[in-house]
């Protein structure tokens, strides 16, 4: 029985559909566990009172230190004390983060945890890393998230001898920003099987396994896609529900649509890890659903089962302070 | 008459895309003139002779200094002779950029030129600011880039007293890395309608007239929207094929279909402005068909027609020059 700690107060619609998509998530194999208020309606599932919450626009790190009994530092907790598996939260990210940090603290040699995401794209999954983690990152940091995407990717997405490529403007060697053309030259001298740039235009074709970036470029790449999936998924219903025609055609294409919707809606990912942490953290959108949270904590239990961190600890430390040390000149300009 | 010079042999499909681009956009209005070799096929356009041409992965500077008699060059110096009144490339960006640097410069007080490109958004036309020229830039950088997002969107949008925003990763004013918070604090202190920060989700809501970011998050940005339409509209199309209901409910969708295609195509706003020099200049996609080289033509005509040179030259002066004065400190951080 894996058991996922999920925060109940965390996200836009918390706490009915956090609860609701925990619920439906309960199985003879996920023991969902709730962190939230007593009087909270838990559908049945076991409940950990935690009666603070944390908002969206708090200081991450002020409102995890002043908030040591909230529902989110609580559920972390868990995971810290051995209590649950792994940790689920859709609130703040970046308290989620500190909270993390703070509670679980980072693995060996991992200078910075970052957050990875699969993107479905037509070919297969690509890792993208760090989707939001941290805002400024050094070509050092990159380089650990090259090697923690290729751990992910070989250990969770079964890609052997995975593929990494770094984010940028254009897929020449000296197309990108500072940041992009040093982080390039430490992934070249790295062993790592890196393939070069790519370009947020390829995102979803998933011709690559690993796509590296810093938070700041990998939030908003990712949320681009997602913003433009929606735009053009919605633009498309209310042109067909403008005319008869249109109408008809949409009550024969729905099945279609809904695949590709399927395949491409965030809600269906629905999570994202947390890497570099002594513990299984997995975040969700704010606006999740009890949809998207459902698929969340199903990524959790997959990360459990797949013994992500476990495998992380084992393998990582060589090759991060490694490439740390290799890189410390760098680090220092 | 307004006469568009026009580099027959920039980008992946030229010169016959170009040339037939070309050709279509040619009116009673509009003229343009081909640069590329004496043997070029023009299809009735006025030809002048240019017969070397810049290569996509040729150092910007280099090629430009060592290639004054190439199309894209004699294009661009046409322009600033007065023989033609805009000039097109869909060449490389770089040395488009380098050749207006060297052979038109820059409007008075203006830092740095930056590319402007028109999202159709939902609610209508967004200014994304700078979309790829500069891959690092500085705060006081994208304080420029505000003011001439400002002027384009009032000038040739019809925007009355255009909202500014920026582009980050929330909402809230404490979001983003170094480079957003010290360029927030700039916006939000300079007289423009600065309405805080947007996310890249709402790219396609036109929910604002003008977002402000470098040109590595803008180009990333930019890129991610345009292969998440593609991949998606061939998405669908492909599952449609897949079975006879799809194939029916395609044909009726196909009409709505196009609609959404001709207003999110990257094709059909075909280029982009290169802002903040001495003449205009218009970059189209690398992979510009005719009815994109056609589109960007006619977007030159528009610039012209419009006077966006001479009204950024009217107008921003005094906006730079006050706002580079002011943050002089923050430029010698």
């Amino acid at each position: 029985m894996i058991r996922v700690a999920v925060d109940a107060l965390g996200g836009d619609r918390a706490p009915d559909e956090i609860v609701a998509g925990a619920a439906a998530a309960a199985s003879s194999e996920i023991e969902p566990v709730l962190f939230g208020p007593a009087d909270l309606d838990t559908l049945g599932l076991e409940l950990v009172v935690a009666s603070e919450s944390i908002g969206m626009d708090e200081h991450p790190v002020e409102a995890v230190r002043s908030k040591p009994d909230s529902s989110l530092v609580r559920a972390i907790r868990a995971v810290a004390d051995g209590e649950a598996d792994a940790v689920l939260s859709a609130g703040s990210t970046g308290a989620t983060l500190a909270a993390a940090l703070f509670r679980l603290r980072r693995l060996p040699g991992v200078l910075r945890p970052a957050i990875a995401v699969v993107i479905p794209g037509r070919a297969g999954p690509t890792v993208l890393i760090d989707a939001g983690a941290n805002a400024d990152a050094r070509p050092e940091h990159l380089l650990q998230f090259g090697h923690m995407g290729a751990l992910f990717a070989e250990e969770i997405l079964g890609a052997s001898d995975p593929e990494v490529r770094l984010l940028s403007i254009g897929e020449e060697d000296e197309k990108g920003n500072q940041l992009t053309l040093d982080a390039h030259e430490l992934l070249r001298a790295s062993e790592l099987r890196f393939g070069g740039n790519t370009e947020s235009r390829r995102l979803l074709e998933g011709a690559t396994d690993v796509v590296v970036t810093d938070g700041f470029t990998g939030n908003i790449a990712l949320k681009a896609l997602e913003g433009t999936i929606w735009s053009l998924l919605d633009g498309i219903q209310s042109e067909l529900r403008s005319t008869l025609r249109g109408k008809l055609g949409g009550l024969l294409i729905r099945p279609a649509a809904r695949r590709v919707r399927r395949r491409l809606d965030p809600e269906s990912y629905g999570g994202a890890y947390l890497l570099g942490l002594r513990g299984l953290v997995v975040i969700a959108h704010g606006s999740s659903s009890r949809v998207a949270i459902e698929n969340a904590i199903q990524l959790a239990a997959r990360g459990v089962e797949h013994r992500v961190v476990e495998r992380l600890e084992e393998r990582l430390p060589d090759r991060v302070v490694a490439s740390a040390r290799s890189t410390t000149p760098t680090a220092e300009k």
